[in-house]
């Protein structure tokens, strides 16, 4: 089961850093500043999460195997921007599979260091959907994540079933599996419907 | 004492999270943006000032009152906006006691914390002002507390008063309460006023 | 050799500050924004990399000196930006000194707080440009740094010369020089024959 999370977070962060770095290719960043983009997608999250919880330094810093995924999906999309845009399908939806992973493992990790379970739910959203927010401030955009699609709701499900999961007393094992089912299945089925949060209609 | 400061924080919360929910509105957020909004806003500046003392996980993630108030808050303002438009002055004038209470709550918290003055002042005004400058940052704005208005430096002042009454040992109940008092009544002169900070004119 | 990092840090925390006080100016900020830039460019970078150590509180809150220098350099800038308009190339030269300085001085503090090699060079080179890149999204900009210039490679070189050196059990002070040497000489090489990294091509 470790062996299957584990390969799932990284695969998670290298379709996280893809974004990222798609995100700075798009701006016209130079190349440090496609790496930049491609690293806090994939780990910015996590990264706000740990500093949150006082698990320093945070783990995306103490383990090389985050930072060379990042540097290799940003270089591998700084030079095919055009291959990624291509994929554009299938990065969606392994991008849900990330979304589901990163929600779960972070609302896990924030229940070991003490947090209740509104916390571990909070904190478990901002794992999966931090990264991409701090992404979006630093090309000055407003985050895609707060304006548009069902993306955060998918990463709340999946924190909120390992919180539940947890209170039940049930084996880790099987509150992480569906978890991560819960969110990822949550997010494709809300690409596949267009399914959407109702807009802001400021007063006139 | 204790009761009354605590009430002061929870509606200090409120109005906060009113504004946060506001900005997320005129930006057409859709509902998840302006919960977001609404809760940065409102617990953005302790959320920082936590993290910068040590005092994880931060205090707004433990107490499920500061979230629940922030939802709250959102929820009404996004099929409410027009009412909050129309409260404007209310609202104002209820946000400058929020800002006391959070600037002499956030010193008081970065004292017992070990910080020597400057830093409690300037944690103390952190707390006051850092959720707007979060709210702001995420709508691709510059922070309005940057730029307009007599605001921070009422936050300082309250800050200000803390550090100074603890230096001369009075009791804390007092030194809060005068705080409080300073912060939002000059605040409250500013507004009323029309008082600002000069704006730099940039060399031709 | 101590009283020389010192007095380093202490410059390249004014030169830095004037960086942000300048960019606070160009966007009409109001006197308070203006020494909130002023106090971020020059230490924010410093301050992120504490709270991801846990080194809590931050320096920069803690000795009043980083505080009062920025508030000096702010003032400065505020009534006499023209002046340090026309003082660009003096400036941009002893930004150089310190960003190696920042860059070392973070990657050795890093390493001191049990970051492995690759932790440190990154923590390094974000004590270096972070705070201007805070500077940047406060004016709702796209930090300078992710899209122009050989400057954060400088940095990364700096701090590669620490954890190299510290790999090498070699005296701290020498590593300390010659990582300041390395990232200020690279740095000014790069002013000077306009190298720069290469710059993404969106595909059509």
């Amino acid at each position: 089961m470790d062996l299957i999370l584990v390969t799932l977070d990284l695969v998670g962060t290298f379709v996280f850093a893809l974004s990222g770095a798609l995100v700075g290719v798009r701006h016209r960043l130079d190349l440090f500043g496609v790496l930049v983009l491609s690293f806090v997608a994939a780990n910015g999250g996590g990264v706000m999460r740990d500093a949150l919880i006082g698990a320093t330094p945070p783990a995306a810093l103490q383990d090389w195997r985050y930072v060379a995924i990042s540097i290799v999906a940003g270089l591998f999309t700084f030079w095919r921007a055009g291959t990624i845009e291509r994929w554009r399908n299938p990065v969606q939806s392994i991008d849900a599979v990330g979304l589901g992973v990163f929600a779960v493992a972070g609302a896990l990790k924030a229940q070991a260091f003490g947090l209740g379970p509104v916390g571990a739910m909070l904190l478990g959203m901002l794992t999966g959907i931090g990264g991409g927010m701090i992404r979006d401030v630093l090309v000055a955009q407003v985050p895609t994540v707060l304006k548009a699609e069902l993306y955060a709701i998918a990463a709340l499900a999946g924190a909120g079933v390992v919180v539940l999961g947890t209170a039940l007393s049930l084996p880790v094992a099987w509150v992480a599996g569906a978890g991560i089912v819960a969110c990822t299945g949550l997010r494709l089925f809300a690409i596949r419907r267009g399914w959407k949060l109702p807009v802001a209609q400021p007063p006139a």
